[in-house]
Formats: C-alpha cells, structure tokens, sequence
C-alpha cells in the first residue's frame, strides 16, 4: 500500500476515532520503516513507494492489542451541551439544529460506505463491526439530539408562560 | 466554588467528553484569575480560596459557544475494534467482554447519578441533557457490544465448520 492509499483508506475509517493530519503520514511511515514495523515492498507509478508490514510490526500491533485500553475520549462539540445553560433559548436550539446537520451527514456517509462494501477479508469484516457502531452512534445521537431540542424549547415556552403570568399579576397594581 | 469542589463536579461531568488530570486545576484556576477571568471571592475552611467567574470570564465563555466547534473526536478503546480481525476470536470477545464491564459501570454511574439529582437551576438542567445522552451511549455502545460478539462468534463457527467439511474431504485423498 502507499502512503496514498493509506491516507484515503485512513479517512474513511480511523480518522473517526482517532483525528491525525495528512501530513503525519511520510514521516511516520520514514520513522516505521526505520525501525524496521513496515518496509518497502516495491514502487508504483511515478515512483511511489508501496510498503507492507513486516512480522515484527504485526507482532507490535499484536502486543499494543493486549494492553489495557486508555478510556478517557475526548469530544470538544459535545463538551459545550454542558454550557448549553449560558446561551438563550433560540442559540442553543441554533446550535444544536448545526449539529445535527453535521450528524446527519456523517450518517448519510457511513450508510452509503456499508452500501458500497465489497472487500469480503478479515480486515472488511472488523471495519463492518466499526462501521455498524458509527450507524448507531449517529443515528442514536441524531434521536438525542432533536429530544434536547424540545427539552429546550418547552422549557422557553413554560418560561414565557410563568413571565406573562407575572406581569398579568403586577398590571393590577400598576393601575392602583 | 474551591478547587476542590470544581474537581469533584468535574469528574462527574465535563471528565467524560473532556479528560484532564487533578494537577491541571490549581495551575489553570491561578492562570485564569490572573488574566481576571475568575476572582476570588472569599475564604474557606483551612484558608481554602473560593472563586467565583467575573464578567469578563462569562464574555469569554459565551464567546468561545458561538466559535465553530471542532468535531474531531479521539477514542482509544474504540480505535481497537478496526483490528479486531488481528485477535483470535476468543481473544476479540475477550475483550469486548471487558469493554462491556467498562461500558455497564459507567451507565450504572450515569444512572445513578440521574436518580440523585436535586439542584433545578439553569446549569444542572443543561448537566441532565448531556446526562441523558450518557445514558443512551451506554445503552447503545452496549447494545452493539452483544451484537458484535455473536458476530465474532458465529462467524468463528462458520469457520470451524468450513474448516472441518475440508478435513472430510481430504480423508478419502488420504486413505487411497
């Protein structure tokens, strides 16, 4: 595979749980084929250079496989539901309409990739694992999301009710 | 608020889509008062600082919401499941087991949590719409866990099968 095809494969996979930039790519396939994880298997067109894993590589993966994994994952969009409180009503409805615009496009894209898989071998089979849980995520959070929106504008709805109901009670005295 | 006050609601909040350490608090509470985001209000128990947000520290915050945010999103444990396929079978559902001990706790703490809350004020109503969705990854992500593992393990019986029909059919080649 080149450092191409990695980087496409890459996009439409890992990158969604593990965001890294093109340009990370060159010199850390340098630094693998440095230390002997990948080498170089042959070259393409243009002089590209193909590389495949070497065994002790696969036996890194292997071991990285069999430690404890880090639980912690952090998600800057959803960190802001938690200051939802500090915007009115109609911006955080704003917000989270923008979000689920970015949902739904992540669903759209991750339904038409299950549609068009064709690769049947083991690495297929484990991205379709993924890729089923991506579907959920999205269209799970997507429920969530249009629930909170109500949440929000019922509460902004009771909330005019209660100031009407105020100022219905204080019109009296006013005129006195 | 203290610092450790801050730390434990913290931990039970924005810790979930947000990792930091304990060390960053103190540090961070004297950067920010420094730069008058937050000021110290009075003094606990022990000569503990409280601290309160000014002004300009609620400009700042409601300054960062109407930023675009980022949707790059960073799982560890979930980067794992794309190489699924270099792990025995009982080694996959091994560790989806594990993930699914993980994953139980946490809705158990979500749920928890949920049942104890008692502040009704703008901040802990926004704290439930992100405590909702908590609940339903958990749900969900543990949902896909039982999927995934009979996957795994149907597909492994499948292979068992394949695997033994070819030993029968090369029993007869051997014996002639």
């Amino acid at each position: 595979m080149t450092g191409y095809e990695l980087n496409r494969r890459f996009e439409r996979s890992l990158l969604n749980v593990w965001p890294a930039g093109h340009s990370q790519i060159y010199p850390e396939l340098a630094r693998l084929s440095e230390a002997e994880l990948i080498r170089q298997s042959g070259s393409g067109a243009r002089g590209k250079k193909i590389y495949e894993i070497t065994p002790a590589g696969l036996e890194e993966v292997r071991a990285w496989l069999r430690t404890e994994p880090d639980h912690a994952s952090r998600n800057p969009a959803f960190l802001r539901i938690f200051f939802l409180w500090l915007m009115e009503p109609d911006e955080a409805i704003g917000f989270l309409e923008n979000e689920a615009l970015v949902h739904e496009a992540k669903l759209l894209e991750f339904q038409e990739i299950a549609s068009q898989r064709q690769r049947q071998d083991d690495e297929a089979w484990a991205f379709g694992l993924a890729l089923e849980w991506g579907i959920r995520y999205e269209q799970g959070i997507l429920e969530w999301n249009g629930w909170a929106r109500k949440q929000i504008a019922d509460r902004a709805a009771a909330s005019r009710i209660r100031r009407g109901r105020r100022t219905g009670r204080h019109c009296p005295d006013e005129r006195v």
